[in-house]
């Protein structure tokens, strides 16, 4: 019984995320193909759209989460799903050009299965192109929504993108090296994670003329959401399956401070001591098998899980009415039990 | 006669400049004090207020040439110069952003005389620090507007920055080789100077509240003004006096393809192919003077001003009433004569 009822939620939320990124296709679509080239080709490949040449070969997107955010809390909102359209696709363009801008700082060679926009087409176009989608998501918000939902939202989501520019930066700095507790690590994350999915939520209401109070209630689900989300997002760095993820490389071959590892190396067990160790040497040198069993031993591994568990439950408790927005409820329940 | 009325105009102008940037100021400052740290830090070291430490050492920031133009733009339509305060600091904190992500491509390491923000704080940093000013920018605009001025706003200034984007990557592949015209680097400088001039000018007559014709009139001026801006800008890199512009070596050092080089390699003169000879040997081996030398007798210099002068005619050919609009008659004649 558990198990169909959680087969039927997933059924459920493959066809909410479909169902949204149907929605914000065309909006996005038109914007980057008013992109001057190279931009448009760079965007298309960027989004999975066609290849390197602009051949179309579908190729896996993102997963479209942050727009069905928006779109699922304009309709608990009592909105329709049109009526957010436009803030899906800006929120989705604001997810992209950090990504672009983030694969530069970090020297991350593939996106999505696929070499990285910067490792096909070098540094200053990835960045243009970062630049570039950030401008489309604020002309499309303004020129998509009715004015003075228009101007609330680009509010909400320029105050995200300085939000994730200091999640970024933080990152940046703990991959740098230097002791990180959990508690630093999840601002981080509310940085870098949450405060986009708190937006993507936030906009979804302001479409759906939603009262401050509800506007900041979405805002908080959406965090507390994000905060998730990147938690299971680095249990997927160490034990994801690779062929499902795309990602070859587990996070500690580069040595990442990602909250498993933050929270076992906080452990004060012996094996935090003997991970700490590894650390200290050079990641090449590293054994990815025992350092993973290391994290694990240390509760680094439950420990993130339960972290991850604790705010989706604070997400679903900003709810004002959880009943009215069954959809919310299904992303986080995907959110929380995801492998990609 | 001539002497002093020019003497008047250049003394005019530094007050348009002086008053564009008191009028600017406390928006910007407000704007980048609402930045998490260390981007506060990193921003007002950028706009010259304090030097990496945060001790407040005033250096030469930018020249405001920008928010003048938004300034005078809205006078020259019948606005205050306080209802054109916010739009004039939007689109010097994209200007801004744009130096802070040039400077990363270009690997330039000075700017306005100091070492520029990725030199000092590494590319990162300078990457997330111009995301987070582009960021702010949108937002002055939309708290700081009313509602359709705002958003109309926002449109224009967006759309500005996907042309300066698209000037850019232009620019780029311009300095990795190969053969460019002078048809072709104006169209790179529309984009790269004249967008932003443009819209900064358009902006301007919009808090105005001016009807679409006289937008778009403002537009052109600020465009046609932008392409003279580059022009001279290239004829300060090669002659200019390093001690006033804060630019130690000459742009010929490194092979940059500005317009002088450009209009001089495009003239079928034996100066053109003994320039090109050396523009395809290493830039260590560069004798500056000799090349310096050819650039003039191929008419790269002479034809470089005669261009400049031409737009600057076109510029105040774009406005409806020039009678009315003499302070930016003042900026235009500015930047046809500056030195730095």
């Amino acid at each position: 019984m558990v198990e169909s009822t959680s087969a039927a939620t997933s059924h459920r939320a493959t066809e909410i995320l479909a169902s949204a990124r149907t929605m914000c296709d065309p909006v996005l679509r038109e914007a980057v193909s008013s992109l001057p080239e190279p931009l448009c080709l760079m965007g298309g490949y960027h989004l999975g759209w066609w290849d390197a040449e602009g051949t179309a070969t579908p190729q896996p997107g993102g997963k479209a989460l942050r727009p069905a955010l928006t779109v699922c809390a304009a309709v608990a909102c009592g909105a329709t799903p049109r009526a957010a359209r436009a803030a899906a696709a800006a929120v989705e363009l604001v997810h992209n050009f950090t990504l672009l801008h983030d694969d530069v700082m970090d020297a991350d060679q593939i996106r999505r299965g696929r070499p990285a926009v910067w490792a096909v087409w070098g540094i200053p176009d990835a960045m243009l192109l970062g630049d570039a989608l950030h401008a489309l998501a604020g002309r499309i918000l303004v020129t998509g929504l009715p004015g003075r939902t228009a101007t609330a939202a680009v509010a909400r989501l320029e105050s995200a993108v300085i939000e994730m520019c200091h999640g970024q930066h933080k990152d940046c700095r703990f991959r740098s090296g230097g002791h990180v507790d959990v508690e630093e690590y999840a601002r981080m994350a509310m940085g870098k994670t949450g405060a986009l999915m708190g937006c993507a939520c936030a906009l979804g209401a302001l479409c759906a003329q939603a009262d401050l109070a509800t506007v900041s209630a979405m805002d908080t689900f959406g965090r507390e959401l994000g905060m998730a989300f990147q938690f299971v997002d680095d249990l997927i760095g160490i034990w994801g399956d690779p062929q499902v993820t795309g990602k070859p490389t587990s996070d500690l071959a580069r040595h990442t401070m990602s909250l498993p590892v933050v929270s076992a190396l906080g452990s004060g067990t012996a094996a935090a001591a003997e991970l700490a160790t590894m650390y200290d040497r050079d990641p090449a040198a590293m054994d990815i098998a025992r350092a993973t069993a290391l994290v694990e031993s240390a509760g680094g591994r439950q420990n993130t899980q339960q972290l991850a568990d604790n705010r989706v439950r604070a997400a679903i408790a900003a709810l004002a009415d959880p009943a009215a927005a069954a959809d919310l409820m299904v992303l986080a329940g995907l959110v929380s039990r995801r492998n990609h």
